[in-house]
């Protein structure tokens, strides 16, 4: 065994040890381990930050962009935002020991009782707030983790998993419930993912090509998302200056995220009244259209094939006028990643197929993309958002960080 | 690519291109399939019967067990049980279009809908009723299926899969929604467990070397259990006339299945006084014990390590006396494999210890493992049993062949 197997397996043993005092642990316990970690959090801010500047000083020798440096950094505002999250998710209820479906087939009590799923490895880049978020709803959740952050951030996750595990200890839970891997080479996540039977579920959140390695390598149950191609299709009976409204907030309240919107259907029967009008209301954004859109708005860049196929994450959005609604979920279905799409109509019959037809982790109507969120749809905070169909689709919050178990309760009932 | 593997990826597009008509599929529509694949099979039984017949001399040249050939074996009652299996499925209530958590948050209504899981590849061994059953599951619930049964009843199962595709014709449905993999080369496994995009779930069943095959070349995820060494744990308050019956029809009602028992726990205080009523009331069962069994049970064999891990499937018990709920408990976490374990117990507080610990797919109290079944639930026939804890844990009927979206809908909401 190799110095770093030897390493990544003492972790997962370590933390499936920790787990099993989570499995049984009261939410009142919980919640005063994630005041603690609070408390060290705070405490320890200057040791935090310090790390923090030496991170961004190896990313600017090492020219990372200033978007990446931006969500890199933290500052006395950015761990006020770790700290109300540790207190947001102390807040919430807590799914464990939940009961449901409870029945008396046979004669004996049937229950479904919502317990922690074990042991999950994260595995993330970049923003280190995202090092406390995902400790505290896996633990609020009864799981230990695995926290596995992005080497440019390694000094500063560091400090906040070192914070976090005093936090444990100090609350009377085992700091092996947080486990943190302190080693830059991506051969520990190789490694890692394979730990079948010690490891449950991995989550990995960031670039496509990081969530496939894992994927492809991975022996242990993975859930992900890996990118959003978002669509939303203007009918011919949609209300279209609540369309251009729609539109615009998806693409450009925030369009670096997962679920902006990318790509824009528009029926032809309103393709000519509808497309000037966006063209006017969002100037900012690069349009790319098909040959009809640009009949309609001459001088727009013709989309090419990979357009369609493209999550930009930047002010472009690609155009294309089609026929109809079915044809609209035919274009879904076969460029779409299944996160978020939608549909602007006042047609019943236009909606209900579209909703029937498109599947998409969030299918909206008449709304943003850009509500498909955890937080937006009362769920609470989300570890990630999931494209895959099985556990968990679309926000993932504590919910779905449990599973579930059936017990039997009866008197001596046997099989006949 | 070779032409297994044109084979493949054709079969497999095939169901995905047919998946897209069973989303919006009624339930009344997928009855009326359900129905004419049952008079098919009925008017094919001939047939049927003479394929089998070719599968049962193939078998017996090859040198197949009797257990086997009786497993392979068709007969004019099993028919009658494929036919009552099918009206059985068209009975159960459709899970596709249910909607759940209906909300209002942020002025917009939003529901969780529930949605066929898309294409599912089903790999099984030996009995060709199951062929029915799993086409059958998997069409009531939305999905289009590819099958992969065993080569041993490959004749048997063509002839199955053939009426199947033959009553969806009939019933105006794509006969691709049940695709027939007709090829024994166990490379075709390897190669459909790898069409990510392609197939959406892979429900493994069949021997533990199968399964692991599986899931260490699966892109697809899998939902499997390896295999069943389930516990029972007889406390010292446990009502010992009451745990004889308990342990010996968990034992020998039918000791070739899944949730049969393989370990006994029993607490120090009171093995003296029932591990001889219970060696009396199952004579046919050979025991295996700890040295503190033995002492009491003089001339049984001894237990060595393996037997501990061991999955049975016969009259053979190992036996372990234990100093209390804990330490059954820490024997079940060890080596158990998380199926169906129990306690036998009066004392309330050593049940709801074990309940919270035992992290199993069911926990019994006072009952037969051999109750965990989909159909003894109330769930109705199930397609397999999952030892998994991501989706669907335990039995694995219509609903846990589903998944479901997010449905936004608005009136022009935007993210503020």
């Amino acid at each position: 065994m190799s110095d770093l197997q030897a390493y990544v397996v003492g972790l997962a043993d370590a933390a499936r040890k920790a787990s099993l005092g989570l499995r049984t642990l009261s939410a009142d316990a919980k919640n005063r381990a994630l005041a603690a970690i609070a408390d060290r959090i705070r405490e320890r801010s200057p040791a935090i930050l310090a790390a923090n500047a030496r991170d961004l000083e190896r990313g600017r020798a090492a020219g990372l962009s200033a978007a990446m440096l931006d969500r890199l950094g933290l500052d006395d505002r950015r761990i006020a935002g770790i700290l109300a999250s540790l207190a947001e998710i102390a807040a919430f209820e807590d799914p464990v020991g939940e009961t449901s479906g409870v029945r008396r087939p046979a004669g004996f009590t049937l229950q479904k009782v919502r317990t922690p799923i074990g042991v999950v490895l994260f595995i993330y880049e970049s923003r280190p707030n995202v090092t406390a978020d995902a400790a505290a709803l896996c633990l609020k959740s009864g799981n230990a983790v695995i926290l596995r952050g992005g080497s440019e951030a390694l000094t500063s996750n560091r400090e906040i998993a070192g914070a976090i595990r005093e936090g444990l200890a100090a609350a009377g839970i085992p700091a092996d419930a947080v486990q943190f891997v302190d080693r830059p080479e991506h051969e520990a996540i190789d490694l890692l993912v394979g730990q079948e039977g010690r490891i449950d579920l991995v989550i990995p959140r960031g670039g496509e090509a990081l969530i496939r390695r894992v994927t492809e390598r991975a022996r242990v149950p993975v859930i992900k998302h890996y990118k959003g191609v978002c669509h939303l299709y203007v009918d011919a009976s949609a209300d279209l200056a609540m369309a251009v409204k729609v539109v615009v907030n998806s693409k450009v309240q925030r369009p670096g995220v997962c679920n902006a919107l990318e790509k824009l259907l528009v029926h032809a029967g309103v393709a000519a009244a509808f497309l000037p009008a966006l063209a006017a209301a969002m100037p900012q954004v690069e349009l790319r259209g098909c040959p009809r859109t640009l009949a309609i708005l001459p001088g727009t860049r013709a989309a090419v094939e990979d357009d369609w196929y493209a999550e930009y994450l930047d002010l472009i959005l690609a155009v294309r006028v089609v026929d109809g609604c079915d044809e609209a979920c035919a274009h879904i279905e076969r460029y779409g990643s299944r996160h978020t799409d939608g549909i602007l109509a006042s047609d019943t019959a236009a909606i209900e197929r579209f909703v029937a037809a498109v599947d998409s982790a969030a299918v909206t109507v008449n709304a943003s993309t850009r509500l498909n969120d955890g937080g937006i749809f009362g769920l609470g905070a989300e570890i990630g958002i999931s494209t895959d169909k099985l556990h968990a689709r679309g926000p993932m919050g504590l919910r779905e960080l449990t599973t579930y178990k059936w017990v039997v309760r009866g008197s001596g009932n046997l099989r006949a």
